[in-house]
């Protein structure tokens, strides 16, 4: 790790950025993808999917023999696990409902907000070598409780045309059935624009590698709502010299091993602690199975010395984390600072990975620094806030003249007489 | 008005759709227009600003001494009214702030949210004839509520080089004080990028011309918050044939003299409306300044004739209106099945111009069907909303098998690791 003691202000600076390197021919792809599945459909989705994941595939539906199938095949040790993350994270979720609340602004003219589902929802669950079923969780939970009435599922088949068996445990649990075996921009685009298989939804939530990203910006720009933009995954841990150096190395690798871009930086106001968590990094490491990549971006990390704890919030604050650990004494108080983070983890026995599976938050997060705008996924992810207005005559008459002298001002005549032909009935009916 | 009586199932699905005729040149224009802010700052900002704007214009900011000079220039009558205004959108949108509400989801865990204000937000206010100050009203209240420590406000010039008076009166009344003498795209891209004068700010809210949408939507791209995508305005109205032809015609009307791409659709159950109400529009459209606008938008707007109310509620859910209008004697009924719209209005004494001005709820709304997904402005739309998680001894011993058993099968060892190296811990320490 590097490690970077009393920094600059303009070496702060430097650490608060992120890589943003994109592939000049990515832009393109996707448009073409995009527009090949909008046209053509079903036939091109199954087609890209033969050319990039699984050659055989037949059909991209999941059926309900693989969905009853798919139970059989995963442990009960597992099925447990992820009945008690699915318990937590319902709760904190179910949490969230907004309660309604009307407010009589004036006598008469009553205001309030009404939370209702998005109807149609896509999610995405990337795939790979191992499955993410943690994210159909984080994903398909919120989606039931808010209300969705159409939840669709994609994620990329695997090399003979199967999805493991968890991915599609974890869904049946929480809920959804329409299940399609497709990936990357194919996916975004099918959700997007609908195809005679995949039903068009508004709103696209997951993570995913660049085509998916950048086929989620690009679709947005057609109006189509997405979760939120994303980078790379990162961690930022702020430390005194009450943590453990054990603790936090473990940490920064649960980070680190994500992948070769992931970000993991410790803020501490230790010297001690910054020696140890870097030999204990080493350690630790050595003994990981996904050695190469965490030390790929354990490289690329850094390890701060600040003077003071405000120094360390004023970094946070700048860099605006994903996750952030506050392995600190006065670990409340350090949070009462923190405007801009994705998710925060209080105390030396929060790490990381609770959140990431089964504390009860969503790990789908803002990265990249987007935490500075953007919530990560909550449920009103999943629904819309309407507003309603309902005003008696008493209503009309009180606020009647303010919205006249209002209207007539900007010169918007028609709005100012559909309250004058209310109030000149009213005061004929008198 | 266009009179479709018991429409097809054909003739529903036509009416759905607006119109989205996009100049070819606009996005590569606002491209350049981005491009070229971004490089030369204020510079661009200021030549681009004499180019379409105020040709003699010397300097962007506006000075404190404009500020002071703009409220003597306001009639008490319209001061009284926007503080009238002013008062019922914070008695509502205050009444949104989110209650924190811990959830002990195991014992030992604990999970919340909290709301943090958006520390930089950007607000744009429209040109044109008449001064938009009620806009200023309904992103600066909010944004002031939210406690967004930095509220910047563009606005293009007149000609002569100064602002409405009244966008000065309200934007002070509110507290915003950041405000420049800019519009269109060069406006989104200063607040986007920043430039010496102009703040670089996290979410630009605001509605605009076709320059200003497109820019905010490419400057989304950038991964820079925006409040929602927008479309021409629309209001579709549900009578029964309790409803006044006289209250609808207006509220038609006032829809319609917005622009002549403003959509203005009724619904209704009653043949004798429909005659009723084409005929009370064409009357009062006789007697309104605007009448050019209002004509051209009303000729292209219609009347649907459906047999019952759910038929009526099945296209407004379809439709999304922007702004809907219940003017049925069971209105309260109908309300509970709407599932898509932006605002709604209940009864036959709330025109559409209450919430536009005065009633409380905010005007700044999703169009063009974009209320499947997304809310109009509320506070949330200036705040973000930050998950956090204590976990004590207890709480990792009990939560922490499930986590490692879930990484484990996700292939995340140092996930798994995090926990184990705590439990160990623990274990030792008894």
């Amino acid at each position: 790790m590097k490690i970077v003691s009393y920094p600059t202000k303009e070496e702060l600076s430097e650490l608060v950025k992120r890589s943003s390197v994109k592939d000049p021919t990515l832009a393109s792809t996707v448009r073409s993808v995009l527009a090949r599945v909008r046209q053509e459909g079903d036939k091109a989705l199954l087609a890209l999917e033969q050319q990039f994941d699984a050659p055989l595939l037949t059909d991209i539906v999941v059926t309900s023999a693989e969905m009853e199938a798919a139970s059989a095949k995963v442990d009960d040790s597992l099925k447990k696990a992820i009945q008690t993350a699915k318990r937590n994270i319902e709760l904190f979720h179910r949490s969230q409902k907004l309660v309604v609340n009307p407010v009589e602004t004036t006598p008469g003219v009553v205001c309030w907000q009404q939370q209702v589902a998005i109807q149609s929802v896509g999610l995405y669950i990337p795939g790979g070598t191992a499955p993410l079923f943690s994210t159909v969780l984080m994903l398909g939970i919120p989606a039931t409780i808010a209300g969705c009435k159409e939840i669709v599922l994609c994620t990329p088949p695997n090399k003979d045309g199967s999805i493991h068996p968890t991915i599609l445990y974890a869904a049946s649990l929480v809920g959804i059935t329409k299940i399609f075996k497709a990936g990357g921009a194919q996916a975004i685009a099918a959700m997007s624009y609908g195809t005679a298989s995949v039903p068009k939804v508004h709103k696209i939530f997951g993570p995913g590698n660049q085509y998916v990203m950048e086929a989620k910006m690009q679709v947005s720009l057609d109006g189509l709502a997405i979760d939120m933009p994303a980078g790379p995954s990162e961690v930022l841990v702020v430390a005194d010299e009450s943590a453990s150096p054990i603790f936090i190395a473990a940490d920064l690798l649960s980070q680190a091993e994500h992948g070769k871009d992931s970000q993991a930086i410790l803020v501490t106001t230790s010297p001690q602690l910054v020696e140890e968590v870097a030999a204990e990094v080493e350690q630790q490491l050595a003994q990981l199975p996904r050695q190469e990549i965490a030390q790929f971006s354990i490289a690329n990390s850094s390890i701060l010395l600040v003077h003071t704890l405000d120094e360390a919030v004023a970094f946070v604050n700048a860099y605006a984390p994903e996750h952030l650990l506050l392995q600190t004494k006065n670990y409340r108080e350090v949070a009462t600072q923190i405007v801009n983070a994705g998710s925060v983890f209080l105390g030396m026995y929060a790490p990381e990975s609770a959140g990431d599976y089964a504390s009860g938050t969503n790990h789908t997060l803002p990265t990249h620094g987007y935490a500075k705008a953007y919530s990560g996924v909550n449920l009103d992810s999943f629904m819309k806030k309407i507003t309603y207005q309902e005003i008696t005559t008493d209503g009309i008459r009180s606020l009647g003249p303010t919205i006249e002298e209002m209207a007539l001002n900007e010169e918007l005549y028609a709005h100012k007489n559909a309250v004058t032909v209310r109030l000149d009935y009213l005061q004929k009916k008198k």
